[in-house]
């Protein structure tokens, strides 16, 4: 089996999906983690393969792009579908909500550029939370047609577990009202209820983002 | 062979690299382009599945989001990488590139808000010019170290069509400049240099994006 490590920071974010896959394959991975703030990524930056994390290094291969490593891992382990045309689907779901982190782009400026919580606020409120209700609006109605309930043909695909983190990291940070949307808590109860998921959930470290 | 049809504006934008990999592969399609404004795609937009273009569809099987479409033809039609390590490559790059494009959203806004010239010009200096240097940086750095002078590995991927085309994008809106960017323009010229690409180029719609 290839050493696999990923390199990404103390957080979900763009890295849990990558995370969750090899808890549910049961395949050995390292989980090295940055903190913010204490100069390892600014000494590794200029090392990795786009100036970004996360990486996934393969036997010393390096993969960049989130969405790129995912797939690249649901197709190692079965996870992308089981036709071509469900793996589009599943691409594009992910495509689907990296279109929706774009809107979180101005958010993250004005972070940079320590602007005032108000002002952060009214952009959250102008850019994110229309996008949000867009890309529920586009779950809930793939969801509406699914016979199995996942997002992707009847089984789970990397797509699910990109929407529920997306969903988990929303709640975490008064993003998402469960009791507004039935549907996707019932996503989220599903794909947390695989064993290996939930016994990762259950143990992962607890962080905002 | 299944029946094909794309459906997208008369454009070549987000649906361009999809057409070059039917003409790349020979395989014969529907090319069905909306005119803006005359009231098709307010007709189509919600018999589509998320409610945006290009739309591929497959005997009548629907798959959106643009990636999404070119990862699925260029799997079908070889162009999608050697390998694993390859494909996931490749994917990087066509998401580096998607992130790229994320730089146009506050142009974009400002220009559905009917904003005048000077403050689009203001935040395409902003936001897409530094966001173009950071990817063509990328891109040159990739280049650099390649022994094929493609993208990924020793053949075309859908990731040289990608940028390839969003570079002659760039160049038809003053946004390039072929002097300073070498590798880049032999990139260009490497892939339309392909015949069944350069006899499309050659007839292909001239459309300004």
């Amino acid at each position: 089996m290839p050493s696999y490590k990923l390199t990404y920071f103390n957080a979900r974010g763009y890295g849990e999906a990558a995370r969750i896959l090899f808890h549910l394959a049961d395949v050995p991975f390292e989980d090295f983690r940055m903190t913010h703030g204490d100069g390892t990524w600014e000494k590794l930056k200029e090392k990795t393969p786009l100036g970004q994390v996360p990486v996934l290094s393969v036997d010393g291969f390096e993969i960049p792009q989130s969405a790129a490593i995912i797939r690249y891992l649901a197709n190692k382990f079965g996870y992308a579908g089981k036709t071509p045309e469900e793996q589009a689907w599943a691409d594009a779901i992910v495509d689907q909500f990296k279109d929706f982190m774009g809107s979180f782009r101005e958010v993250g400026k004005a972070h940079a550029a320590g602007k005032p919580a108000e002002e952060i606020a009214k952009i959250m409120q102008s850019d994110v939370v229309p996008a949000r209700d867009a890309f529920f609006v586009i779950i809930n109605g793939i969801l509406e047609k699914s016979k199995s309930g996942f997002l992707v043909g009847d089984g789970l695909t990397f797509a699910d577990i990109v929407v529920v983190e997306c969903i988990t990291t929303l709640d975490k940070n008064q993003l998402f009202t469960p009791a507004g949307e039935p549907k996707l808590v019932a996503l989220r109860e599903k794909v947390y209820a695989i064993p290996a998921i939930k016994k990762w959930v259950e143990i992962r470290p607890d962080t905002q983002y």
